[in-house]
């Protein structure tokens, strides 16, 4: 990571408060509903409201009716919301490993073989694993205009 | 991810803001000096202090001398610093996918052979690359007083 990189400052204005990543965290485990949300998060409900409208706005979660009468929404992950999977995940295994002195307190694991997951970044030619040392930027237009 | 994990929650509380995500991409890429971080981020000196400081507390960051005279610092990546490498580079494929129409300004690729990198979520045991929807979330301590 050598030169910017604006997709990052652009996932971050989407995701990168301490809130919308817990809100989410929350619908990945199955909370749909604002008051299961709230009351996982214990978080005023005006902030969670903020939360939830953006995130929606920013195609991350639909809002989906379940009921008719009264009126009832709760909230989904779109695809794209699906797709933060791994940064939640890299947060998850970070946390385990330097925050909770290795004692993970929870295991994600992979449901049809049952054993632990992990987040990992890999070469998709040689397909090895890759350390943080061994990732170079290239900017793509850089090298057309070379 | 059925049930709570306070590995997210405990790493959001050292890297949960906008500005901490982005000083250490900043780190990554290259800034070191303080100079060089808050003209990259446009950021405003005592926020760029406040964040400094808390990162080399969290001990992610680590306040290292380069000079004499005048006493000069930079911050460099601690060894927890640099397991973050999966954060960024997830949050960076996000970015990609689903904030610039899959047109990435930049690409990461593998230092020993060029080809671009990817973030994966993969099974420990079968190998397999696992998606959002076949993860599930298993409390250790539930299995053991079962």
């Amino acid at each position: 990571m050598q030169r910017a990189n604006d997709s990052i400052s652009a996932a971050l204005a989407v995701i990168g408060d301490r809130w919308s990543l817990l809100v989410l965290r929350g619908v990945f485990r199955g909370l749909h509903r604002f008051g299961e949300l709230r009351d996982d998060l214990g978080i005023a409900s005006n902030l969670l409201t903020t939360r939830l409208n953006r995130l929606v706005e920013q195609g991350v979660l639909e809002k989906v009716q379940y009921q008719d009468r009264p009126v009832r929404f709760e909230y989904r992950l779109t695809d794209a919301g699906r797709d933060l999977s791994p940064v939640l995940v890299s947060l998850m295994q970070w946390g385990d490993a330097h925050q909770m002195s290795g004692n993970a307190p929870t295991t994600l694991v992979h449901a049809t073989c049952g054993a632990p997951i992990e987040n990992v970044t890999r070469c998709t030619q040689c397909r090895e694993d890759v350390d943080a040392t061994a990732i170079r930027n290239t900017n793509d237009h850089q090298l057309e205009t070379t």
